[in-house]
């Protein structure tokens, strides 16, 4: 089967990785204006098997991947958690999604919630639904899914476009490495 | 390149992921007896970024499974770890690891870095040392390596070879998903 080849400066790929359900969305930069590729999410509820969990994961981003060519990927990715055995489940599920993306050669670009829900609404205390109708707005996204999960995953694409389009170019908050995150963060981390 | 196929009734490869340096080792098991197929650790120290880190985990950890054809992988997982970041990135490593064997289709195995030691030496405080000299004697290597990490992945290897041999069948000690472990341990789970 030969697939059409897509026309795009950019591709980006955004995704809120989570443990009962992840979402997705894909924005292609033609010129100025960033374009709604798709967005969706992927259920994780439905099996109790952790390790079926991780290998849906796995799958359905290297599907993508292979479906649609992002040239970047985008994750939004909290810093902090619950308790640790939260965290050590949330960087699993982080890992698999990574593990997609590096398969391919696909550079990785964190963001945390806070700091796209700021690069998209201009509010940092914005509520997933503020998040969802400014991407409307935006994208011109005619019907919003139910799942607001979805449209997590598209705030951190749009949110890396932002970021790394030319007018912000100097911001620096968007963490390149652990260690850069640490480095920009020394206050933030807990020392136990 | 034509490979020798290898014969054997079961192969496992033992893992013991961290973030600075990543333990590995592989039994045959022909017979009653396991035998060392080769063992080893990938050092991540020597890369500040932390996607190189994860992309080289990833592809030693494809590397290995395509070379020689492990059956099963078992893990050393701590479920416990001093805060929430080292936990993520804990969480991101085994993630990783899990993702190559999910992409072949291996299943995963869990141990407690507790149950191995006292899986192999009789004694769950058992210091580094103690389980690789006992590891050389069982199974009769000449020259264990300097570094003791690569001997915590084989030790692994054969921790899921006792919890899963014959005489052994009914402990379950080991856990299949994260809920099982949960239902195994509801003491243990540090509610915040």
């Amino acid at each position: 089967m030969q697939k059409k080849k897509i026309e795009a400066e950019r591709i980006i790929l955004g995704i809120d990785p989570g443990t009962a359900i992840l979402g997705y969305g894909l924005i292609r930069i033609d010129g100025k204006n960033p374009k709604l590729m798709i967005l969706g999410s992927i259920e994780l509820k439905k099996y109790s098997d952790h390790y079926v969990k991780l290998k849906t994961v796995f799958d359905r981003i290297v599907q993508l991947i292979d479906e649609y060519h992002p040239d970047e990927l985008s994750i939004e990715a909290p810093f902090y958690g619950k308790n640790v055995q939260s965290m050590l489940k949330l960087g699993r599920a982080q890992g698999v999604v990574m593990a997609a993306a590096l398969q391919r050669s696909i550079p990785i670009f964190e963001y945390a919630p806070r700091k796209i829900k700021m690069s998209i609404t201009g509010r940092g205390s914005a509520s997933k639904e503020q998040v969802a109708l400014t991407l409307q707005k935006i994208l011109k996204i005619k019907d919003l899914p139910a799942n607001l999960d979805a449209t997590d995953g598209l705030a951190a694409a749009l949110c890396h476009y932002y970021q790394t389009s030319v007018t912000v170019a100097k911001d620096t908050s968007s963490y390149k490495s652990w260690k850069d995150f640490i480095n920009q963060n020394t206050k933030r981390i807990k020392k136990n």
